[in-house]
């Protein structure tokens, strides 16, 4: 999902230019003791998109370390979640980490390195106290936040706390590590009785999903990284949305695709639409693009990989792109109030 | 290698835009053959970027012929040559079909279909018989062609010989199924004693490779796709190689791109640079485009697979991109005068 090519939604502050600069632990005495205990040779390392610049310099501190004995390799594939692990080199170093994202599942074969943020997200919060109701007559609130921040989240949770909020929160499914946690793709950990959630954390990228996939609440977001407080507003993605259905409905032929990325697969979701649908088509690949998908002659997409390449970068493609719950509204199977966010449980 | 995107060059006549409509033998008789010999549940199918389009209607008659028990499945992977295979694909179906390209290597899981062109070639061979030497006093020619053309090889060597030249030809090297075949990277089958090379082909992707790395040769282009003749001119592409060459000079890190495609990895070629500078860093990847290298922070890039995206695609990365012959120039480590064409060898 390109965060930085968007644009369209309410999007603005992504948390791709930063405000504040960010110090980060990349953790390498644990990496270099997993290399002298498998006595590996080779190390690969993954980073997220945002973090690859710093890729060559954790390579240098790396070198220094382990000698010249051992090979360090950078993953040049696009990383945009812990879904997306390389498994190329996964598979073909000693040592395989992946930085910047919690545990999608566990594994002997990989080193997670979160990279928890060192911002402040008190003050933040206490500004967002302007824009929560509360708590005088509702005092309660859903929290949530990203893996950067969750070192963070007993923290939150106690200022709240101590300014007479009742704060709700649970683990999720096992898609998410921890509790509070949130990802793009999975917001089980707001499945809350509130009326309101509040979400700190950089960018608006995680909470437009939040309300899209809980629209009867509000959504604060609580920016510590942009220095912002808004709540989240998702009509003109929901705008969006509709009109990609109802251009769809016309479809004749469809491409399904199937992501083939570790964490991203919905081999099942994609069978049953093929099974109903003699013009769809199975589509496989691990980046869904709008260059890779222009040379195929199909009406219309349904994509049953990642559900933010279609919410945020649906406008991009040639030809309508719906997630799987899209599809059956357009092609007649639910109807158009049905319409809602796609969300992606369990792993691998 | 992205041909529609270049913009520099000599490649007005791409054959991306056809004057002839073709059409197709998609051997589907063998196909369906190996399906039933495998006892097949599922059929992978390879399409190169130009055919992509077809996929959904070869997979109807497939369909009509194989009954609902077989699923049929198309690879969104780009694919640039024989040396591209969806491994993903290839390991995950029990008939993987490979469109468009002569095999780089036999294997019994791979059903190769090279659908050769049903244009007419003497036409246009007679046309260029105005731009080639001779027949008088240089009755020698070199003839190469690609895949597509290969079933009318011996028909362009008749015609040839019939007007009194004197037609070379040879295989090249294990890379090439067939003699007088050329490929995007291998130009082996024109290591031939003449001062000129008759190629019969759509575009100017091949011929200009052709023209850079037999520099001393003249190149005659008969394209019966876009029904041109013209000589493959590189005096714009060499002078953008040497133009990076001299950009990367002030280059203080290095990117070392290995590429992990099947076809177009060279591990020791990434390994030597790697071992002569302490501020070189292995980046490994499938596809190898500018967007995907842009969130490194390195001043210059080697690339050890595909040379056409290093040559071709090169301006269009943010930094330089050079070959691997072209990055011990920028070092120092050999003259300027020895830039070369960088070809491809070997298989995997």
């Amino acid at each position: 999902m390109s965060q930085e090519s968007y644009d369209g939604g309410d999007l603005r502050n992504t948390g791709m230019r930063l405000k504040h600069d960010r110090e980060w632990d990349y953790e390498l005495d644990r990496i270099v003791d997993a290399v002298a205990k498998r006595d590996a040779e080779t190390v690969g390392l993954q980073f997220p998109e945002g973090l690859k610049r710093r890729g060559p310099k954790v390579v240098d501190d790396l070198r220094e370390r382990l000698g010249g004995d051992v090979t360090v390799m950078l993953s040049g594939q696009p990383c945009y979640g812990a879904c997306d692990l390389d498994t190329y080199l996964m598979k073909r170093t000693d040592v395989f980490v992946h930085f910047g994202h919690s545990p999608m599942k566990e594994s002997e074969k990989i080193i997670y390195v979160p990279l928890f943020s060192n911002v402040e997200v008190t003050p933040i919060i206490e500004e967002a106290l302007g824009t929560l109701e509360g708590p005088e007559g509702s005092p309660d609130v859903g929290l949530v936040t990203t893996a950067q921040h969750m070192n963070r989240y007993g923290e939150m949770r106690e200022f709240l706390e101590e300014r007479g909020y009742e704060v709700h929160s649970r683990r999720g499914d096992e898609r998410l590590t921890h509790e509070g946690q949130v990802l793009g793709c999975n917001y089980a950990s707001a499945d809350l009785p509130v009326d309101q959630v509040l979400y700190v954390g950089g960018g608006k990228f995680h909470p437009l999903g939040l309300a899209m996939e809980h629209p009867e609440k509000r959504v604060v977001i609580a920016d510590p990284v942009n220095n912002v407080v808004t709540v989240a507003d998702t009509e003109k993605f929901m705008k969006q949305r509709y009109g990609a259905v109802h251009r769809a409905m016309d479809a004749e032929t469809w491409g399904v695709i199937f992501c083939t990325k570790i964490g991203q697969g919905r081999w099942e979701e994609a069978q049953s639409i093929l099974a109903d649908n003699d013009d769809a088509y199975l589509i496989t690949m691990d980046e869904v693009t709008p260059d890779r998908l222009r040379n195929f002659d199909v009406d219309a997409y349904v994509n049953t990989g990642c559900p933010r390449i279609t919410t945020d970068d649906g406008p991009r493609f040639h030809r309508p792109m719906l997630t799987p719950g899209e599809y059956r509204i357009a092609t007649g199977e639910k109807p158009l109030d049905s319409l809602s966010f796609d969300t992606f449980h369990g792993t691998w």
